[in-house]
């Protein structure tokens, strides 16, 4: 059971992060964060998403933010998005790289989207043929691919066609969300073999919550079977609107650093996405649940208490 | 790789969580919790410690609290003891299990304990001598197994003579800490498997800690190689005396969480674990890192608004 020998990893965090917080962060700061995050080596960067305003109003300078992401080409900056006019948005604002979202579980669906999964993919299968006459790259990621109510509860064999479905597309990559957090190690392993089979050689890539606890052990069961692309957020901002210090994201300093130990090459500078974190936390005056940047503030305190 | 089909946790939080609070927990309530907590079905608490009660306080009533321990032929109640004199009190408060610690990592040792790892050895077995002359299970432990200042810096070999010498010595079993929360999935099944060698059918304990976010990744590491008893504090408490809210030991509902989700026994009632947790918090007025009574928390709130 070998691991992979390199990992991508994407920070979400930019948009996944930022759209929870109240507070409106100043165009000036997200483009400061995201052009740390690229600084510090992430290889992909979810910088915004194209909603609209009244919906989200942290994202209502998606333009601008776009019109100021660092010319990097070692650097993918994609962007969120969840109807045509948004995607129009989104390749008028000159990104590459769109992601799509849709639910897999009928009732949350029906009580997120107010659609039924069915119309959802078709809905979903105009953008991609839209966005591929664009010449735009298309992540498509499936939510609560790991259960709604109850570990397990979204029939994986929707899961699975739904993947198929999508890859025979032509899409960049497949994501799978654990939109709840209810996954587990041995979920993970069942599930990621199900999609791989019914994927080809489709890129991979998991968005796990951390929401219980098994953020990076289901990592770990990841890469026992050979995921090597995986969605975090710096600090382990957002994934989780509803309580402050509840955990969603998995953080990207934390993932780093299970990486780095296991000898898997990423590429991040896990200390200069702790600075990251520390400048949002300090601008937003709030703690994130990561455990790295912690540690790294806690350090610094101990140094200069020397 | 099958993993085990039951395994035993050992909730450390009346010992090793509520040391470090500086607030006196009254008789009464440690009693109620350490009740709580066998009533959830943990077949095994550590239920105090035997210090001077000048060096730790929160622990002076370690014989008030054994004298009221609930009868139970289902759970084993242990206490930590340091020197001869805390394990004389701890045989003449009847209890029947005795958890020794040194530590395995030179510079530690002397920081710590003032004393060469060698001195720490050879009083050790001088007190382990004594408590099988009274009768007295001992479970030996070992601080800093992976890692003092930097992952695995500790000599494995120094850690597996040690394990091996205390397991010929008759001991009940061997436990290794994470004291530092540097160990990795890699490093756990490294050092496991390594010290399993040299111990041979004596039971063998991980204490780990999420300080770096890694505790539930090295729990299903360790379940691969076979480990089956964890030590586990309600809500994640203590392990960390530095600062509120970084991250000691894994807490108890989590862990249980994963076990069950994998479809391994515990006995656990991590519902009724989190009930304990919550009242804790209550009374010290703080919040622990633990996940899921977190989520109970929450949940129960939110059916008190509907």
């Amino acid at each position: 059971m070998s691991l992979p020998d390199r990992v991508e990893l994407c920070d979400v965090g930019p948009r996944d992060g930022f759209q929870y917080e109240d507070r409106f962060i100043p165009t000036n700061l997200k483009v400061e964060i995201i052009t740390a995050l690229a600084d510090a080596g992430l290889p992909r960067i979810q910088a915004t998403s194209f909603v609209h305003p009244e919906w989200v109003p942290q994202m209502k300078d998606a333009e601008a933010v776009c019109a100021r992401l660092p010319a990097r080409e070692d650097v993918t900056y994609d962007g969120l998005v969840l109807n045509r006019e948004g995607l129009e948005r989104a390749h008028a604002a000159g990104l590459s790289h769109v992601d799509l979202s849709i639910a897999t579980h009928d009732e949350h669906s029906r009580n997120n989207a107010n659609r039924t999964v069915e119309k959802a993919v078709a809905q979903a299968e105009d953008m991609v043929h839209e966005a591929r006459a664009h010449g735009l790259q298309v992540q498509m990621g499936f939510q609560t691919v790991f259960g709604y109510r109850a570990p397990g509860d979204t029939p994986l064999d929707q899961v699975v066609e739904m993947s198929r479905h999508f890859a025979e597309r032509g899409v960049e990559s497949i994501s799978l969300a654990d939109t709840t957090g209810l996954a587990h190690p041995r979920m993970i392993k069942d599930r990621v073999r199900a999609v791989r089979r019914g994927i080809g050689d489709t890129p991979l890539v998991l968005h796990l919550h951390d929401t219980r606890g098994l953020g990076l052990a289901n990592v770990y069961a990841a890469l026992q079977c050979g995921v090597d692309r995986f969605d975090t957020s710096l600090a382990g901002m957002g994934g989780c609107p509803f309580v402050e210090g509840a955990t969603g994201n998995i953080p990207t300093e934390d993932t780093a650093y299970l990486l780095d130990e296991l000898g898997i090459e990423t590429g991040v500078d896990r200390s200069a996405v702790g600075d990251a974190s520390l400048r949002i936390e300090s601008f937003l005056d709030k703690t994130f649940p990561g455990k790295l940047h912690r540690l790294m503030q806690r350090e610094g305190a101990v140094e200069t208490a020397e």
